[in-house]
């Protein structure tokens, strides 16, 4: 059988209209919702803080009450009461008085500075103002840090750490996120192990199920492994309809190649799949397809690590991004670097090359190195941080050139 | 009470010398080790590939016996057999005679080239080679991967997705990683309430241990949310002491200030500490302390969440990272970025200064925008990528100056 190389950006893009799974909405309180994908946009229902408040423990005032005084003249204002934390404050402030307030303390209105407490001197119910404040003086305006009706956080966005308090400061208990897709993974081989024993006598230990299963996590999927697979197509069958009725996206590994093994394409085409591509522009991992079986993806994953890899990177993560409610970009971010060696590609000339880049810090920025060694070689992928893309036709990328590097979540990381 | 500010660098060194808990090593399946780090280094015991293997689904051969083959003279060689996937080869090939294999399969001694399917013609059981290949041509060399008694990964690496691919390809089962520190959180304040509705009553709804929580996940540890205690010195040293027994390190949010709530440090004085701080040169984060209870730290967390989170950043970040076998750095990673507009001090000469920034992309590479907004504002944070350090008595940095933007696990983001 013949493979047909198409480019992987239309495989994708037919792949993306073809499969019908769309994100689900989630309710979660908000102590889950850290790393999930918000489903809503979220608007202030209330001015944050609520009032103005004291940015200091000391005396909230009138500043025109203070006008002219000084250490001489000092401008003698009565102690009303004090606000507490947490205390709603008196409606307002009178000419002339004063109350005791603490960081964070709600004032009344009327009140539009606060004196610290270090600045004046106080006798009974009396405070001693000793120089003249200016309007707003150590006060946080009502809704100055969030005003009532801002969209703070928008649908699409990732929640983060710090989200997690804003979403509680809006008082907010729940919030709608896009629920974690099921990917469903099978390794397929019959050469394959999961023993150790049995490595040891030639078989091929499954190493690649541990690093995707890590990669789905990373992407934002749930990852759900189904085990080994021999190259039998009544066994692949059983998988598909297993994996398919399990889960929102499958990926097979392996048993892509144009060998007496390249079983799982002919067994998805049983299948009368609506959509399938066999073959990539991409090197490497050019052996790679999918199809859309009822609706649902199908990645075949060739089994040469890099290969698995750069497929997985290319068709599976932007799709895993899309099904958890993000967009679907190939990375999590790219980073600016300068090609540290030349980059010569000898074939494959109108194919897209990915190639695997470790990075280091220079004094001008990042250098990236790229990483040399066979489809076959799982330690370039140790070594990597992440990855950078040649367009087709261009065999050389100089030293030198300005690259950018994507970074894939759970596989990349940065130099300190 | 009048605080001393101390050097916030001096003060985490002492802190990191007088706490006694050290890194705690544990033993995981590689199907659990995503994302904890190593506690041991990793040198393989085996070669992978094992043997010579193939890169083609072809026919293996000795290169000597293809020399001045040509299309009209080919030449002829044995099929001796064929050798799947995972089966030991033959331990030698004769003159004259090849094995068919497949991508991967192993390859005798003696073979040194695999010519491909495409490339020859086969009848009965002679193969016919019509060019010469190269020694070594398509030829995996066993060890090439990863040769024997080679260190893949160190003690102090964080396992990253294609680690456990790497991990499982060396043949192990398990692998000894740190243990993730349990960090306990107590939100101290009588102004503080879990809940909704006491929060529309004045109430401040507690927000800082939701981001903290989550920090604290991000960067390697364990949390433990201990919940909320008033402003009283019995309650505080309950929660002292229920986390000291049940944690690595504990934290203390708010209850900081100068004010008549500073309680956590006063009480904390009652615990006989071996080391004492309360007074960072740093600002936002200034109010921060620490202190070391019968060998354990506990770090006091400002109120105001910049403060919060700044002190977290200083002091907590380094330790948890320490005590999960990581480093002691302040960040995950530092990017280099223009500062977009100028940074003016007008306070605090002599201190160091956290500022959040956001970050954009542009042609020239990256720029950081300093975020404005008071040490209560929460908003801050939430639009923050990353955060610069700008040293004491520097009042002014400014527009276009390159600066180093360090990403904090779990609350930064880069831009795509």
């Amino acid at each position: 059988m013949q493979i047909e190389y198409t480019d992987p950006d239309e495989v994708f893009k037919e792949l993306l209209k073809a499969q019908q799974v769309k994100p689900q909405v989630l309710t979660v309180n908000i102590s889950d919702a850290f790393n999930f994908v918000l489903a809503e946009d979220v608007a202030s229902p209330i001015d944050v803080p609520a009032f103005n408040s004291s940015h200091l423990d000391g005396f909230a005032v009138r500043s025109m009450d203070t006008e002219g005084a000084s250490l001489q003249n000092p401008i003698i204002l009565n102690i009303k009461g004090s606000i507490d934390l947490g205390e709603l404050p008196p409606v307002t402030i009178q000419k002339g008085d004063s109350y005791q307030v603490r960081t964070g303390s709600y004032l009344p209105e009327g009140c539009d500075a606060v004196v610290g407490k270090e600045d004046v001197k106080v006798e009974g119910d009396k405070v001693y103002v000793t120089k003249p404040v200016k309007p707003g003086s150590e006060v946080v305006r009502k809704g100055s840090d969030v005003a009532k009706g801002m969209v703070v956080l928008r649908a699409g966005h990732k929640i983060k750490a710090q989200d997690l308090g804003m979403l509680r400061l809006l008082r907010l208990d729940k919030v709608k996120v896009y629920a974690k897709p099921v990917v469903a993974v099978a390794s397929i081989g019959s050469e394959l192990t999961e023993s150790i024993e049995e490595a040891e006598k030639g078989k091929t230990l499954n190493t690649h199920a541990y690093t995707l299963t890590a990669l789905i996590k990373s992407a934002g999927g749930e990852p759900l492994y189904l085990g080994i697979v021999p190259d039998d197509t009544a066994a692949i069958k059983d998988i598909i309809v297993e994996g398919l009725s399990k889960s929102s996206l499958m990926l097979t590994i392996g048993g892509s190649s144009i060998g007496e093994a390249d079983l799982v394409s002919k067994t998805l085409q049983t299948f009368a799949p609506t959509m399938h591509k066999h073959g990539l522009k991409l090197h490497p991992g050019r052996v790679a397809g999918c199809c859309v079986v009822k609706g649902k993806a199908i990645i075949i994953l060739p089994g040469l690590i890099q290969s698995t890899i750069n497929a997985f990177v290319y068709l599976a993560l932007p799709l895993i991004r899309h099904l958890s409610g993000l967009d679907t970009s190939r990375c999590e971010a790219t980073v600016r670097a300068k090609l540290a060696e030349d980059l010569v590609f000898h074939r494959f000339p109108d194919f897209k090359k990915m190639t695997w880049v470790s990075l280091k810090k220079a004094e001008e920025g990042l250098l990236a190195y790229p990483i040399r060694g066979d489809s076959p070689m799982l330690n370039v992928l140790v070594r990597a941080d992440g990855y950078i893309l040649t367009e087709p036709n261009k065999m050389i990328v100089e030293k030198g050139t300005a690259v950018d590097v994507a970074l894939v979540p759970g596989l990349s990381s940065l130099p300190k």
